[in-house]
């Protein structure tokens, strides 16, 4: 039993939402489900958000459902109601129950891909596209990971900060499937020797990694910690993690604050981070050749904020 | 029997690649074929060429796979060799031929993904992602748009005219799945009352349309005429179309060039064509509030060279 638990933990569990099922059914993830003609496999034209679930409570889930609806709004891709995410995640995470057990930590991925041109999938808008959620068990890798010193190298994302404003064609502040870009990113810090990115304009200012926010914090000679991050209308994603960190960290008295953040603020700030919703924080300890300072203590303060919030 | 023709003409044939078919195998592309891990639709984490069959011969198909081969070196995406392809494309059609009739005209689209992530589909690199051609039936809109003239937009695309060759990671020479952006401009197009897209860089260049080349022409007093496109250094896709129809111009006795094109440069053009693989040739009668003369004899030569070309 405890075998056959071990085993099933490894896969991973898929929920389709469609006018027929608003709350879900289960779909097995190695099966094909998608036709090739859907725009998300043909132009990667759809949106997503990444959601960690602990002990079978997804965190933050408001603020994720709330950043798809704008994904949604400035794609004008039609999504389900909110309920009908949260009924679709909850199936899964049943499904994982009457499986024999629930991973304590399992990745929430939730999609919506504008559907197949031509054939919308219901006369009901909410429910023209195609979605699912997809819940798959965290990897003791990326567990141990948490909280570890990082290498990141600083790439040029080719914008210039006044690109998202001038240019919403260029949909900066959506989170959409074409990630094609994102990944090359990553796959050139790996092979340059870092483990990831941080994003700049070009015109030198701080955006965000390809799958993270940054943060920039700063201990005063009084003990007062200082949190910055790089504000969203540079045409970053605001960062769901970084908001409860923020949220957590003014509640314990901390100072915080949203602004334009440039190269050499990065290189002058005394410690900063990557924040994402499964990896939680990696403290930065070398950007390019400079190395960092990594303060443990700050780390797990903002790792325990994380937690608290639930 | 014409019925049942008429009714599988409106069909589309698939035709998968994979370790144990590298010479393709029949799918139907109504029933799913991808599983949602597969990362063309994780991420638009694939690139793809797509051609025009006329009378069962593919145009200018070792010009696509020499593009898919490069798109392939930017992306670090492996892909089956060229024969793979060819004989994919050849079952394809043979489907059509089986099932009572070849259309006059098949959009033929080549697909490869990255395939799912840690789980290559085989051994052998070249067959470890997800590959397949979709064959679907040129539409009557589309045959009767072409030569017709349209009205485009000015679009930024946010990039100055280095960015291609400072950051190789932008992947800008690569035709990716992750087309979003390109779909966003487009929809931002029809929402202002145009056809079409061409996209410049923040710096004043003219780069390309998001899903075409741009070709500036002009005839001199003595009757002598001149093309022009932007050179592909700008971070462009090299024209498939544009170059055959340079081709056979040089061979008429016009005279061709590549280089930077201005925002300037386009205005003070006389005639402006769009080309693509499928659409082909559409004169340009507008620019944003600019009339652009239209020369019916021109965009006919144009129309001529590539059917020449076979």
């Amino acid at each position: 039993m405890a075998e056959r638990f071990d085993e099933d933990a490894l896969h991973a569990v898929g929920v389709r939402i469609d006018a027929e099922h608003p709350e879900g059914i289960i779909f097995d993830p190695h099966q094909p489900q998608l036709r090739v003609t859907d725009l998300s496999a043909v132009r990667g034209d759809g949106i997503f958000e990444t959601m960690l679930a602990v002990q079978g409570h997804v965190r933050k889930f408001s603020a994720h459902l709330e950043r798809l609806q704008r994904s949604a709004a400035i794609t004008d891709i039609a999504i389900p109601p909110h309920a009908s995410w949260r009924a679709a995640v909850e199936l899964g995470l049943e499904e994982f129950r009457t499986r024999g057990g629930l991973p304590d930590e399992l990745a929430v991925r939730i999609t919506a891909s504008r559907g197949v041109d031509g054939e919308p999938a219901s006369d009901d808008p909410a429910y023209s596209g195609t979605y699912w959620a997809l819940l798959t068990p965290v990897s003791e890798k990326v567990k141990k990971s948490r909280g570890r010193p990082i290498s990141v190298t600083l790439l040029d994302r080719g914008y210039d900060s006044t690109a998202s404003e001038r240019a919403p064609w260029l949909l900066l502040g959506a989170k959409t499937l074409s990630y094609a870009v994102n990944m090359a990113a990553l796959r050139w810090a790996v092979a340059h020797g870092h483990d990831d990115v941080i994003f700049t304009t070009s015109d030198g200012y701080v955006l965000e990694g390809p799958v993270s926010s940054i943060l920039l914090g700063h201990r005063t000679s009084d003990g007062q910690v200082q949190l910055m991050t790089p504000s969203a209308e540079a045409g970053i994603l605001p960062g769901t993690t970084q908001a409860t960190i923020f949220r957590a960290a003014e509640q314990a008295g901390w100072k915080t604050s949203a602004g334009p953040v440039t190269i050499a603020d990065l290189h002058a700030a005394q410690f900063l981070w990557l924040t994402g919703s499964v990896k939680l924080v990696s403290p930065i300890g070398r950007i390019d050749d400079h190395e960092v300072a990594v303060d443990a203590e700050l780390t797990s303060a903002l790792l325990e904020f994380l937690t608290q919030s639930g």
